[in-house]
């Protein structure tokens, strides 16, 4: 048996203002601080110790997984970043208030960018290159499907090897990728991933078997 | 050519405190914290875009390290941390006010401890394993020479192929294990490093060739 903890960024100032974010570098709030440090404290009582810690190139994940670190006195952990971690690329909706996109495009049509599997925003024209992403693979927006297909490869590579060989894991990522990743282990149908929400600093634990399934999953 | 940065941590509260520290895992200091901060807007204002992080497995250096990145704005850097970059082991010495050890041991014999290369403190008794740390290499104390010994292979397999591949690297480390890493750079005797200090919080900025032979040295 191994111990996977999932858990989503404290609030970002994006969360606070209801804008769409995707890829764009927001900071926590106090309050989003706050979730993270109230996180690692609950981790601190489930005294789980990690092997390794996995975040995304973006500074609301990391410096969520800095302070939970903190909190549970295992800053010395190794952390990787990946890009394949990152928010879904929100596309052309990156930086809109989320009631405006509902006006100007209706809230039918919101909410299947927000929670569909298959809905894709508006893309960007072009992508928008940063130096830490690797060249040709930046998205110009993404569907929840896409971003699971460029996480999964990570998963595979890098979380679930730790996790067959007993080391425990801590994952903090984004809205979207967290999803994903919990459709992909509970095997949820397209249709129903729509309800699954993830909250900020909420972590979800998983334990799971030398094969990967779950044994039992709880709301920490 | 390529840019290398070192920086000592922050204050911590054995610093404040005027006690002897090593592997005890204490905290920054709020003037740490500031001073951390100034120096990752100073790094800011220099421009200078790193590609890898490296760290200790201490707290005080992890959390300055964190700091700077959050100022620079490239926390999506790879942060690397290593026991080999851990402050040098105080041994017995360790949680012991100076005075204190001044009193005890006489000014001259504690000024050979902390400044000379080869005077080893007193040892403890027996290595205090943690499990981060490789068993069997735990020590029970180091003069600064020992922990050069076991700093310069992460120099040399780690950071050095790095500088010289053209990839600027920040090292945020240790009075005792910078001052071994100055020494090693600068070729400095065993008798002239007695007169070498490294502030809290200073980065110094080299400029290689690609020997990695010294260009420029600056304090930033």
């Amino acid at each position: 048996m191994v111990d996977l903890y999932i858990m989503r960024h404290g609030q970002s100032t994006a969360n606070r203002d209801n804008i769409f974010t995707g890829w764009s570098d927001v900071a926590l709030t106090e309050q989003g601080i706050a979730q993270a440090k109230i996180a690692g404290q609950k981790l601190a009582q489930a005294n789980v110790q990690f092997t390794q810690v996995h975040t995304s190139y973006l500074r609301r994940a990391i410096q969520t997984a800095n302070i939970v670190l903190e909190q549970i006195d295992q800053l010395y952990l190794p952390m990787r970043k990946s890009w394949r971690l990152n928010e879904r690329h929100y596309g052309a909706l990156r930086g809109m208030n989320k009631d405006t996109a509902k006006e100007q495009f209706g809230a039918w049509q919101v909410q299947q960018w927000r929670r569909s599997y298959v809905a894709v925003p508006p893309l960007l024209s072009r992508p928008e290159p940063k130096r830490q992403y690797p060249l040709g693979l930046e998205p110009r927006g993404e569907s929840l499907e896409m971003a699971s297909v460029r996480l999964l490869p990570y998963w595979q590579d890098v979380i679930a090897p730790g996790l067959r060989q007993g080391q425990n894991q801590l994952i903090v990522a984004h809205g979207s990728t967290l999803r994903a990743l919990i459709k992909y282990l509970e095997q949820i149908d397209d249709a129903d991933i729509m309800q699954v929400e993830v909250d900020n600093g909420s972590p979800i634990h998983y334990q799971l078997d030398q094969q990967l399934h779950i044994i039992k999953k709880e709301f920490i």
